[in-house]
């Protein structure tokens, strides 16, 4: 049965998914990108997010690999997409990925400003949605034709669908860096009373690998 | 000099360092006695708290080891010494562990209910501070004769001391278990705010290790 994932999804040890002061220049917040080191030396994210060859083969391109694996649709919370309330507003901003987006699938991005869809280069469509994670959630999977469904993030995002029991596996990467404040993925969440159990561990020297999944 | 440390202090990856209710037959909190397999099986455990032979020798070992070395004196908050306010008024309770508790050395206890100081057998003599977290320090330095302090926990006291940026440097073992509920350690606690970084991390399949350090 399709699933809805969430993969590579990153944090500080102190538990924040983004540094705080998210803008423009900052997209994953100030702080944020040493968060992703493990991933930016990897065969996948070469490939699919530069477009360049070469990379590692190691355990964190492992879990960057499956991250990509049998994935039919995304969904993005609305500052995956874009920074400010200003940039929604104007047409002529696409995301942050350039024409072509390391997605090649239908992506619905969650939004309280209507927009009509962007199709993309390379088989990404953005499409934006108004009516909230469940609406979000029928649409990704219709459009996911079987495959699964992954939740990009961010934070309140994911949040939101653990909170509705709607997550059926989670990897995390938790990277050792301290960001002090932020959004915590965590805080006030009763992971095990909604259910979920961390099933595997494996780390590395940029990150510790954890998966969790609902019993 | 003398350094002021926190060490094998084992956190979930929700970023709790004891589970919810925490009483006689829990003493880490419900399902909190399942963050600390990492520790039970090394060499270190066995000798130190078991009094027995064997163990392993691999990298939880050797942060286990290093947790014992060159500590002239602990420091703890109340709840690591006794569970409830009646068994701290009860003089017949000494500690959760046994005759011959394994400190041996002088361990300060922070608490508001004055009481003599407890001389145990090899070496450990509790004695209970109302002075508050300086005060404690203060009269651990003296004790500790050039040694180090080791800041036993709980949270609540861990945090405290960190929020003075009194603490030289951390070691936390992140076990891969959900809690859910509990204290967390670093809930609006700005770390890199503070002056602290990560400064290494080694993992095994039952915890990562990071050590954490005051620049």
């Amino acid at each position: 049965m399709s699933k809805l994932r969430i993969n590579a999804f990153t944090l500080s040890l102190d538990g924040y998914g983004a540094g705080p002061d998210q803008d423009l220049q900052n997209p994953l917040g100030v702080g944020g990108q040493s968060l992703h080191k493990w991933v930016f030396g990897t065969r996948t994210f070469r490939k699919m997010v530069l477009g360049q060859d070469g990379g590692t083969t190691d355990t964190n391109e492992t879990f960057a690999a499956r991250s990509f694996e049998n994935i039919g649709a995304w969904i993005l919370g609305r500052n995956m997409f874009a920074p400010t309330r200003g940039k929604w507003l104007d047409d002529s901003w696409k995301g942050w990925w350039g024409d072509n987006p390391p997605y090649h699938v239908p992506v619905f991005v969650l939004t309280h400003h209507e927009r009509a869809p962007i199709i993309m280069e390379g088989g990404t469509t953005f499409y934006f949605v108004t009516g909230g994670i469940h609406s979000a959630l029928e649409q990704a999977r219709a459009a996911a034709n079987g495959k699964d469904v992954r939740v990009g993030g961010g934070v309140a995002t994911i949040r939101q669908y653990l909170e509705e029991r709607l997550i059926d596996e989670m990897h995390l990467a938790i990277s050792p860096v301290l960001l002090g404040t932020g959004e915590s993925l965590f805080a006030g969440l009763d992971m095990p009373k909604l259910g979920y159990q961390c099933t595997e561990q494996v780390a590395t020297e940029l990150a510790t690998h954890v998966m969790i999944e609902r019993a």
